[in-house]
């Protein structure tokens, strides 16, 4: 049987060969649990340390701003519960179009909801209306998953500025913080906290080639969320529980990868989207859903009119192309995407829509392939 | 150099060769996200249904009834807080030799704490006063992870057998449920949950040498928890965030392996364990800790009197045996171990003493190794 093309990055990425070398030693002869005190179980500890520097690197913060976690999702939940918790009468203010991972635990406390426009983009005008002098977080993801938009976070954090100074100045003592759900930018994106004014921000490593559910939160200094999972006091007392080193390493072998890759891979992965989407335009009626001038280059969502996406999915994973209905972490409850909805697309026009996501092992020959399957399809 | 001598089994396993191998196609090419809905998922997720209906059968339950997270620790987490979370009012009960990760939880919520003996066996009679009319949940780890004592679960789950007919005559609805951690049992003792009638039960792949950060949590079929981590609806809504399928398949056939071998390694280890205690009475003043009637096999404590702990675990790390200073889970914290301190012993005594486990690689040869060495260090 030929070897699928597949085309759903954003839900899944494969494990790098060189990533699971670099976890290897930690799956064998390494496996001590870094706690214990003998010199084997401490250089396990040094080798946690060193890959916690690593990542620390990659997004231009100290390796104590850096807390490892069981996924983005934890790593999310963390950030808006272990936040929320502190302050009952604190509002959270997230847009229409974030992962459930965000909009689950939000939605737990006084949350509101910022739209976005056609494009996909959250309106900063929407939202900064939302925000009262009780919001305590904004959590915007940087790349959405199911249509590529990267949002202004710079002109949020901008804007978050603003009301730290005005609440220095009506003696509000709640503070102001900016989270974002980055687990789709690491690979095309620049990840540097100070750089973009981010507070807190959630990493996964199962969307950049590393090992599924690990995560990084990084937590701007001083800034203390309660601890969901509670115990032997690891991650500096933030998620507790005997650490996965190997799956760390891996994290941070793929994160480091991910940000040498990254103006090769922008390039590259970029291209191949491009030429995907000029052969879109000879398929007719077919949609690019959200903005394409703000878009990371690996995530295309298209909406085929009058088509059923289930079975335009099912019939060319039978020609032999992966492509995913929606997202794939809401895979199981079949619901019609939320976000594309949110930018106001019709429940059919959702039914009619699939996502095209690309990576390292797309070649043009995929592309075209796919774009062949996709007239013969839509025909 | 030589392979030091590992009897730090308790703290950290090493992964088997067995279980990694059952890993392997999970962290290569079949690195699909289970929820998506191509055949190459499918498959995914049909193995980590398999995968769950093998971990049912180990325990006697349904599928259903068992939830993969990650972690033993995150397991404890969700049993106590997930439950408590549901009865603001309600009371939990545990033990005063509980491990960190159900202690702290539970200090969350209305607490008491159920005193042990000398033995480290709970007191029944004093676990029984704790008991009111709001007592929601019990939890009693099994198998110790400092003194390897084993609690009479069977007992305790016979006196809330009582006490829910008694409830139902006084039309008391508030339920009372047993939650255990085992994470130290499953190589060594039975793990039939309606045997022991046990609501829940926490697993953790790290220690019985299958991969870190795995665990499971058994949920008796109509108890619902709160779920910690939301979003995507993974794990029956009870942990989400994308399934770190390899990780889990590897929990699994360790734990298959665990219940094939418990017969023959509870022989192999408890011999080890009764030549070590054998050897220990020609050591001047060497106290073994907690009952050795109702002991598991790997795990054992010991006090030398006058000695500082930790310059005996160095000077036995030095000549090449590794053994630790209290729970590694707590090393970092380098507090007294509360378990010790709970059983009476003294300040004193508790920086006087080690823990030694045993496991499948460990052979009569270390033995007589330690004992020589400890023989030398504490003349």
């Amino acid at each position: 049987m030929k070897q699928p093309i597949y085309l759903d990055y954003a839900a899944a990425t494969p494990l790098d060969s060189e990533v699971l070398k670099a976890m290897q030693p930690y799956l064998t002869d390494e496996f001590y649990n870094p706690s214990a005190t003998y010199l084997g179980a401490r250089a396990v500890r040094q080798a946690l340390e060193r890959a916690r520097a690593d990542v620390a690197n990659v997004l231009g913060a100290k390796p104590a701003e850096i807390i490892f976690t069981a996924g983005a999702t934890e790593a999310n939940n963390l950030a808006i519960q272990g936040l929320m918790q502190l302050y009952p009468e604190a509002e959270v203010v997230i847009s229409a179009v974030e992962h459930e991972s965000v909009l689950a635990p939000a939605k737990l406390f006084k949350c509101k909801i910022a739209p976005v426009g056609k494009d996909g983009i959250v309106d900063l005008k929407a939202l900064k209306k939302l925000i009262t002098d009780k919001t305590l977080l904004i959590s915007i993801g940087y790349v959405n998953n199911e249509i590529g938009t990267i949002q202004r976070l710079n002109e949020i954090s901008t804007l978050l500025r603003q009301i730290r100074i005005y609440r220095g100045k009506i003696n509000n003592k709640l503070p102001i913080y900016l989270h974002t759900d980055a687990a789709q930018a690491p690979c095309y994106l620049d990840l540097h906290v100070s750089r973009l004014g981010i507070d807190l921000m959630s990493l996964n490593g199962g969307k950049i080639y590393g090992p599924k559910q690990t995560g990084v939160l990084y937590i701007r200094a001083g800034i203390k969320p309660k601890p969901l999972i509670l115990g032997g006091g690891q991650e500096s007392g933030l998620r507790s529980g005997t650490e996965n080193v190997a799956n760390y390493i891996g994290l941070t072998a793929a994160l480091s990868k991910a940000a040498s890759l990254r103006q090769a891979e922008v390039k590259k992965v970029g291209g191949l989207k491009k030429t995907f989407l000029d052969g879109m335009q000879q398929i007719t009626g077919a949609i690019v859903n959200g903005s394409q001038k703000h878009s990371a280059p690996h995530i295309v969502s298209l909406t085929f009119p009058g088509l059923d996406n289930e079975r335009l999915m099912m019939q060319l994973d039978e020609a032999g192309v992966q492509a995913a209905v929606g997202s794939a972490c809401s895979g199981s409850s079949r619901e019609p995407s939320h976000v594309l909805k949110a930018m106001g697309l019709s429940e059919k026009a959702v039914h009619s829509s699939l996502r095209f996501s690309f990576g390292r092992a797309t070649k043009q020959a995929d592309i075209d392939e796919v774009l062949k399957l996709l007239k013969k399809f839509t025909a």
